[in-house]
């Protein structure tokens, strides 16, 4: 993650919605729209994938247990691109529980035959684990692969809380 | 630190100037008015408070490190209260030396016979560390004494650095 | 783990045979007589375990790696109680390869209808993850649940390591 | 610090006598034959050495808290050979004070005009910190300059605190 890594609002492009085949910890699917007006932090990982448990968990964690639920969103997807077999849905309901990760959690929805599922190639994630940030408007601001760095994405949260978007530059804003 | 810790505009304070009797780091004595237009991070610790050493300084050295310095300012505050024949300024400056400490630190200045140092007094700190915010247009907008949490640490800063305060909103503006 | 935490040789058990269903990272079946000469440290853990995987893998990684393999064994043993479904061979594979885990892994044989595997059963072991010692004659010298204490078990190991035992001493010294 | 790091009871030499212009946190001064029958752990450091106080003073004092006293000493050797103004006795004194050390701390005696005190000069330490374990006989047996890594010296005190060597091994043994 470099130095002030927020992509310029204007010239940054809208979200993609999500695919997603099963949702975890919500009773209901969730549409990226329904948050317009909040920030929405997405993170991308694999349950087997080494860094993800130990940098990006903790960290998405934080910013769940440390930021008012009002403010900002936060979502798991589990982007599954090796290890297939290993990662199934009873396993990921069974390492969501073991982590205690009670925050929204959706799995990448594949297509039969592709290793790569829908989302992650659709917003071109390069690996695991990678962090999303969509602003108020439903912009993509951020799109960062690797372990992420505190502080930073601290900062870039704050820069995203503090912009009050007019009405018409919202997306989609009929949801 | 609590969270969303920032204090309103509105209801906050101007930051009181710095009264330091030896400064490190810098070529000219330092005026926080200089850096009105800037968020100032002021970092008040104790070379021999292992807080101070162990979780504080990576954090404020983090904030020196990965934000640009022409966004915000850092400013170490030495305001020693206690041990003061063991942390005179030959000490702090093997200290700084050793820590590789290069954004500027002062001494805060002692008055005869009083253990709590001026500047100390001044903003009511209660021991070290003490994070300090200010925004800008000078006011005070974080006061925290513990150790620092990073990630909150970098939302205030996100948001201190969205203001956009008019001219006539800056204090003592003729600086 | 407790101060010298080593039962006396005297007074320990011999160590049971392990009951493994599947081995991964060794071409043969390991049977624990095969070290009698070495101590062995056996790390029984579960892949979906945090503790297990945050605190007890780095140090047996950490045995395995500094001290030489020619003077100590490291056997895995993954003695899956809950969630079962997700914690199969190729999930252990999976796992294996992701963490770079490179000592030999057997999965503790499970009986059909018991929820707790033969090995963990018949070692009365408490949960994951486990660090079990076994010394040069065959005699389990240390069992201890919970996150292991890298000094305290680099004690034991050095004592196991300068223990001398006479042939004579030596469990099924025929092997 | 090396795999199986000891330097072999036959070929190492007696450890020499500290040269100690002060000591703290003991009531009568400390001679290195009043240990024989157990290992010393001397911990050689500086109080404005980074390393010494994040990794080396830790792992000491894990030293001292884990393992029972009447087993080993534990003992600290303040060896200034930098910044020698901002290391005086009422600064170690209040460093040993906030960081809460307990265990006897030595200052190595200074020769006018010399830098590198006395004990330091002697056994050829080449910085801070400086790990020295010293057997049971009064050899020494470990000389380690750099960061200590904890499991290898756990090994190393496990070994220590297995030998027994005769009566007439041990150096100097009318003390």
């Amino acid at each position: 993650m470099k130095r002030d890594p927020l992509i310029p609002r204007e010239t940054s492009p809208w979200a993609s919605d999500l695919q997603v085949s099963q949702w975890f910890n919500t009773r209901e699917e969730i549409d990226l729209k329904r948050f317009r007006g909040k920030p929405v932090l997405l993170y991308a990982f694999q349950m087997l994938c080494p860094g993800c448990v130990s940098h990006g968990l903790p960290l998405v964690k934080a910013v769940y247990e440390q930021i008012p639920r009002e403010e900002i969103a936060v979502i798991g997807l589990h982007t599954v691109f090796e290890h297939h077999e290993a990662m199934q849905p009873p396993a990921l309901e069974a390492f969501l529980h073991e982590y205690r990760i009670s925050f929204p959690v959706g799995i990448d929805r594949h297509e039969a035959g592709k290793s790569i599922p829908l989302t992650m190639r659709e917003y071109g994630m390069q690996g695991t684990p990678t962090l999303i940030l969509i602003d108020k408007t439903g912009r993509l601001r951020l799109h960062s692969f690797g372990p992420p760095r505190e502080l930073l994405l601290g900062v870039c949260l704050g820069r995203l809380l503090s912009e009050h978007p007019e009405i018409s530059e919202i997306h989609d804003k009929s949801v």
